[in-house]
């Protein structure tokens, strides 16, 4: 297929790196366009604005939060003005829920197609095309896509038409995993005033009650106490729990553990770990207990 | 070896078994006599006090609380009194820090020596000698008890000298657990508002982000909204989480997480959810969400 | 003077009546026109666009929210485009700190003065001219407005030249209010299940620890359970906290309190609350304790 | 009347006082027997052990919390055993509603009678003789109570048979004041953020919608940042905080708020805060805001 690719961070590059080796013809854009010099390299076509992305069948959108997202599609070199009729737009960005449905229902009044397709995984994962894909909108469209996704992720849910559920989801997974991360960052501040070393708390847990690759992941960053450099900026982090707050307020559903890891997340800011990685936060457990 | 067993509630009569089965001769006490006739029936002998079970080498005690080890192993005819000494008190409940520390200076005043040794898993678990063993106290009755925690579970951690640190550790787990199913049911809460079936998203997370046996078991109650029969009633869930809040108020360690959680377990209760499971906090954060 | 006055709820009616008192010529707009009648009886004149109020020395907005003040104050008929070089805008409305320094600018760009004067009371406190008047901006505009202010508050408190300044403020004791319903919330549903009748108690703490206004007024609501009819709905309320989190999270301030408070808010909208007043998030305290 | 008086600390000395001052015939008792001088000086009789001071009509304690009351009430010369049939034991302290309603018991086996009278007010409040005392137990005893309290406070508030009731309330207000200190933290470092001084926000404040004395003597210490010499230490505060949650956790009351000041008291002992004032949780918000 033809396909463009817009915003080629740490993520980004990854992906649209994956999709070049599937054998799709890509054209890619990027802010900063010396960050598309490797993919220029492995044959991808570097375009001038956001529209010059769009004029084959597919344009992927993977960019930092709502206004990043907002200034690539909008305007006359924006995604929405450019994208040919029929042609689909898939966000792979974490936005907010309330973005997600205005761009289905601007796609949908200019004739393009929209389809929310945010991801589970960190950067390794995306340069290993191991990503867990979430997608969500038209059903021809998301066949369309397939091929797309299973070039970039290990796995693909689809949960129906409504784009903006596979933001949602997103949203609730992020939350989730910030809640995870302030699990750890309090357990291990509490054992460690016991004198357990967080290693060998960390092994104990995660060979067997916490398996999961996320525990391991964020438990070893903070028993290590390695919150430089940063995987998912603090940031980002603190965004992602702020859209969750806001699609659960949207929706009149209280998320005190949200709450508590933003204000957590806040606190992290104001003490000036605004570089590190979101797990920062289980320094801050640590501080609070005067360790 | 000569072992005595104390407490046959849902998690003591597995491991009993398990202890029956490996081959050694047991003494067993309930304060309820009739649930000890299943093991007697295996061929252990029951006996008439606590006290009666400390005859040989090793005794253990699994009870619901600290009033209840309290109650088995104080007077004339509790384990402290009765057992020899050079013997050792397994002591496998999960009880406070403060209380197992007192044990420790007991027994050893008293010739004999405590073992702290508290478990990770559920009922089934424990039938299945599928447990996970926290163990703290003197290396030489570690070694010794070694065989008989291979009996009963399928892995041994071993965390040092001091019995009381095998607690808290135990505790952290603890309120990590809760902690997990806070925020499985905040979450589900958030999804189902936005259309999304909860064994749908449980699936999609369980199989992504959150691969742990606890997001399995627990997401899949709170999905199904099935909070009984309990596998783990709701006041003893409360009382883990007060006692590690209290181990964290003992050391400085504020754990905001586990008040958050502590307060939705009675919120759990004064709706009349006693009965249940300790995931019905999931249907606290449904019923706030006016679901 | 020749003052116009914008927005004419329950709040900006008494005012607008006040400065109508003290003898300042007036045009006022609302945008359900009918709620300008009373206004005309007592020789106002009415305005078919917010920018035909801006005609005089000085305008007043008093709307509901953000979203409010933008659709009067931009566009070819707002505030913005037809108030005249050297002329006043006293913005009176519970705003974000972001959209208050927004607005200052534009007037600035615009050659007109931009004054943020938020107002601590409630509807009768408005009719009755004893409002708290909270006035920042340049200083030669608040020595003009100190007429207007003193005609319609009992005290105005001056902070400076930097109008958001007063908005900030505003928010910390709109913050302050919901944090005292909440603590009087808790508390009596503490007492009331040891027995103590809600007015008792009531009686005893205001008139020891807690003398002043805000418990006398809200603890008597929540005493009597009597959430309705509302002197200041519950979604107006959860809008100010939301701005006080949103202040807070510009100034990196972490905010736990607040956070509880949206959370119990939005729990109380989730139940069916939404027309009552602020202070039903003392009926979830209730609630959660089984009452 | 005959009057005893077991616990002579910053409270203590000055409620003595005003009892001898009013007439009555004082033996006191202090585990720190100086602390006594004073009142030898103004004619108080110094006892030897607490039963010492029960063989007149009355006898008041005035301790630190649950323990010291353990230890001044049970054994061959405490209260319980020395305080003659029908005398009365009036337990001013601020203690445990278990407690309380187990010493009302006890009192009443022995023939003796049981009030509670915990009280509001720092010491200044004490010496002065305007405490607000809280009370309860049975009728005639209040009623000959009447005129002691009468020399110690400016009002009495009578709450019915039940003496654990009147703790039940002290509890309840002493919370609510801890959320009164909590929410002027917050709301000082949001608006510090903005360039307010403290001094500044808190004459606002507190001569307009929170005029009552408990905003103004903490909102000074926190605005000043003076929290040595403490009128009322930090670990005090948290103890009657953790007691109201445990009144709370008794009854299915959760309290939110109460575990978020208590999660802050924890955080202010771990930094270090031992000896400062219960408001130094002010400080708290102020560094978690970096400030």
């Amino acid at each position: 297929m033809n396909v463009g690719f817009i915003g080629l961070g740490n993520m980004g590059r990854g992906i649209a790196a994956n999709l070049l080796k599937a054998g799709h013809a890509m054209v890619v854009y990027n802010r900063t366009r010396s960050h598309a010099d490797p993919l220029a390299a492995q044959g991808a076509r570097v375009a001038e604005t956001p529209g010059d992305c769009c004029r084959g069948d597919v344009v992927f959108t993977m960019v930092a939060d709502d206004a990043a997202l907002d200034a690539v599609t909008s305007g006359e070199n924006g995604v929405l003005a450019a994208l040919p009729a029929g042609s689909i737009h898939v966000s792979l960005s974490t936005i907010s829920v309330a973005l997600s449905e205005r761009l289905a229902q601007a796609h949908a009044r200019a004739g393009s197609v929209y389809v929310a397709a945010p991801v589970f995984g960190r950067p390794e994962a995306a340069a290993a095309a191991k990503l867990f894909v979430v997608a969500a909108g038209p059903a021809a469209a998301l066949a369309r896509c397939r091929p797309l996704f299973d070039a970039i992720g290990q796995r693909t849910y689809v949960l129906g038409e409504k784009a903006f559920v596979a933001n949602a989801v997103k949203l609730a997974g992020n939350f989730m995993l910030a809640a995870a991360v302030e699990s750890l960052g309090e357990a291990i501040a509490l054992v460690r005033k016991y004198g357990v070393a967080p290693d060998q708390f960390l092994d104990l847990i995660t060979s067997s009650v916490f398996t999961a690759p996320a525990y391991k992941i964020y438990g070893s960053l903070i028993a290590a106490e390695k919150y430089q450099p940063a995987g998912f900026r603090l940031p980002l982090g603190l965004k992602d729990v702020r859209l969750a707050l806001a699609a659960g307020e949207a929706a009149n559903v209280p998320l005190p553990l949200a709450s508590l890891v933003r204000d957590r997340m806040i606190t992290a800011l104001a003490r000036g770990y605004e570089e590190a990685d979101w797990s920062v936060i289980g320094k801050i457990s640590a501080e609070s207990a005067g360790l």
